[in-house]
């Protein structure tokens, strides 16, 4: 496709800078442009993230027909109104952020004519590393939701950049905000902070002889591997999701305390039959998405 | 080691089956005899993890020098009084149950002249597959829990089997009865039930479009693996160390509150950070435990 010869990167950390490097090894030969601090930037242009760092978001943005925000989501948030304001008309402005309601609110408020904002949420499974975690693999396998309706889907320029999406390796699965930030605080918000819930505990528990994680086998490496996420990410994210995170922790409590009174019956088989039930549907659908063969579009290349 | 030319496995499922093709491929060339229900047998001995099955203990006992109790905990604790009735005199008896105290105080109540009753729990950190899951490398760099004091760690029979668990790739951690049942009730119960807990709330969300697991990625996999695992072990776990889970399910619940309330807020960072630092040390530990090269017993061969 010729009309996507620039592509602009803000923030060119883990998720900006996976992308850079998996656009150009699954084919992209357009510019890559990248704004970042400087430190990070210097890093992103090393590793071959992007071509071009850039300092001001007007020399990043001119000329790019795809402009992603990959940083927080406070940070995309205060970006938006001058990036519709210095993008390209006719650019495509997409973003990685962890919640979609706010952001498409504002998007949609602010949006200028014959600007686009299509709302994106790679689920990736990993948010440290920085630009030095950053690898052409990480968005291989992974969901890319993506919040627009059946008219944003047939966008020409939206058709290309799904394209790229699948090239990458990830598969786009279109939802709405509302629907996006539900379903998102089920399998990704609650099980973070009841990651770090569990390691603050632990925290809490720890005495001299390191017990009592000195006897912590697999599981409990792997109900805490989230809580290695940066606070940054997640301030945003639970300020930007609190109703439905609230909610949804409220029901996680009253479950707990609900297990805790039953500890010493019988009582507690219903609740591991219905977990064993989510278990074989989850089993079942990552086996389904992951035999579909990718849609391709005719228009890909 | 000449005097181990016996080993009665009693139940030889995942755990007791892999026991003995661990043992196996490991170097042990006497005789494993295992007791079961026939089907399962059946299978054990078709798998060459036991060489022969018995309906009867007193069979699977006789001549034994080593009788490990790999069924679930209230099994244990029902198969202990006649397993020291029938047990050869000066046969050590160890079990693989994840609580220790009521087995422990049993044990000690009722412990003949000349036996040796030795609380094992491996921590596998995988409860589910049967026999047909059973594999030699089940134990492999797993820590292997074991409750005794002094005196008890320097017994020639109980070396012996140390340096089997050592063999079979396991590391020994000794302890007391009552540290382990705090310290697994945090790096393990604790875990077990937030992971049914959360899968099963995931359950109660599920609509017809199979959301939200349909967007769920690699967190919300790895945090509801563990709700795979069988009632029939965790029903007999949490009623033998209730107290431990009520109190810490209780910290938990307070704490999760606490994250409710303040989602809007900053004031998670503290939570996030002492997270951070607990992940911190636990990978510390794991490297040391790992890089420790295993203790070689003079007598080990």
């Amino acid at each position: 496709m010729a009309s996507l010869d620039k592509i602009a990167i803000l923030g060119t950390g883990l998720m900006g800078g996976s992308l850079g490097l998996a656009l150009r090894k699954n084919g992209y030969t357009g510019l890559v442009a990248g704004w970042d601090r400087s430190e990070v930037l210097k890093q992103a242009v090393a590793r071959g993230a992007v071509e071009e760092g850039f300092a001001e978001l007007a020399a990043t943005l001119q000329r790019a027909r795809l402009v992603v925000l990959a940083t927080p989501v406070s940070t995309i948030l205060r970006l938006l109104p001058e990036v519709f304001r210095l993008a390209e008309r006719g650019a495509l402005v997409t973003d990685v952020g962890g919640t979609k309601r706010n952001i498409c609110r504002l998007a949609r408020k602010i949006l200028p004519d014959g600007a686009l904002f299509l709302g994106g949420h790679p689920m990736v499974g990993k948010a440290t590393g920085g630009i030095g975690g950053a690898n052409a693999e990480l968005y291989q396998g992974c969901r890319y939701l993506l919040v627009g309706d059946q008219s944003m889907q047939e966008e020409e320029r939206v058709r290309e950049f799904v394209s790229w999406i699948e090239r990458i390796g990830a598969r786009p699965l279109w939802t709405d905000e509302e629907t996006h930030d539900w379903a998102v605080a089920v399998v990704s918000h609650l099980p973070q902070l009841l990651s770090t819930a569990l390691a603050s505990l632990a925290w809490d528990e720890l005495d001299d002889d390191d017990l009592p994680i000195r006897f912590a086998g697999p599981a409990f490496h792997d109900l805490t591997r989230l809580a290695d996420s940066p606070f940054d990410i997640w301030r945003d994210i639970t300020q930007t999701n609190a109703e439905n995170i609230e909610r949804l922790l409220d029901r996680l409590i009253q479950r707990l305390d609900w297990i805790k009174m039953r500890l010493r019956e019988s009582a507690l088989e219903e609740e591991f039959a219905k977990a064993h039930e989510l278990r074989t549907r989850l089993r079942a659908l990552q086996e389904t998405l992951d035999s579909q063969p990718f849609p391709r579009q005719e228009d890909s290349r």
